[in-house]
């Protein structure tokens, strides 16, 4: 996904599992189940991307601090508190579209 | 996804607009809305897939009889009635799983 305000990108979203809880990400900073951030592959640390589930059109605006999911088709792994907010976690994995609403 | 069976893949699945309907497929055969049959990037035409809608669980098998889709995050593209199978159409676009059954 090009690191450019307005670039869209859809595919799988995911949620990071309980044990990832107080671990540090990639950018340094700790990771919180109960903030509004986000793992993606190549968008720069501290850019703002939209996340909208395509199913129930629901969104959060989220910030990237880590890199990932490494799992193909995935191009965003949320916090749980973020996936909640679009759908419920016994969804697992969702479709979602991802819009760069800033970039750091 | 590789060739092989039991080869899996997750991703993004969408359904054929009714305009291709009759218009004929990479592989030669006409496209029909009412068949199971679906596109895929790579995998043999007569191969046998059996997509499942992570979501809700429902699965249905389809042949791979077309190329496609060339929308980055969806790795399938399935006839209308194969789509139906698994969700209904109002959702557009669904997170599924694909799973190698068979090889032409």
């Amino acid at each position: 996904l090009p690191a450019e305000k307005g670039a869209v990108q859809q595919g799988l979203a995911s949620y990071y599992h309980d044990k990832y809880h107080g671990r540090t990400t990639a950018s340094g900073e700790r990771f919180e189940q109960t903030a509004l951030s986000a793992a993606h592959r190549n968008l720069p640390f501290g850019s703002k991307v939209k996340v909208t589930n395509i199913n129930n059109g629901r969104s959060v605006v989220v910030r990237i601090n880590d890199r990932g999911p490494f799992v193909s088709g995935r191009i965003i792994d949320l916090s749980r508190r973020a996936f909640t907010h679009i759908s419920n976690l016994s969804a697992g994995v969702i479709a979602v579209e991802v819009e760069v609403l800033s970039e750091p």
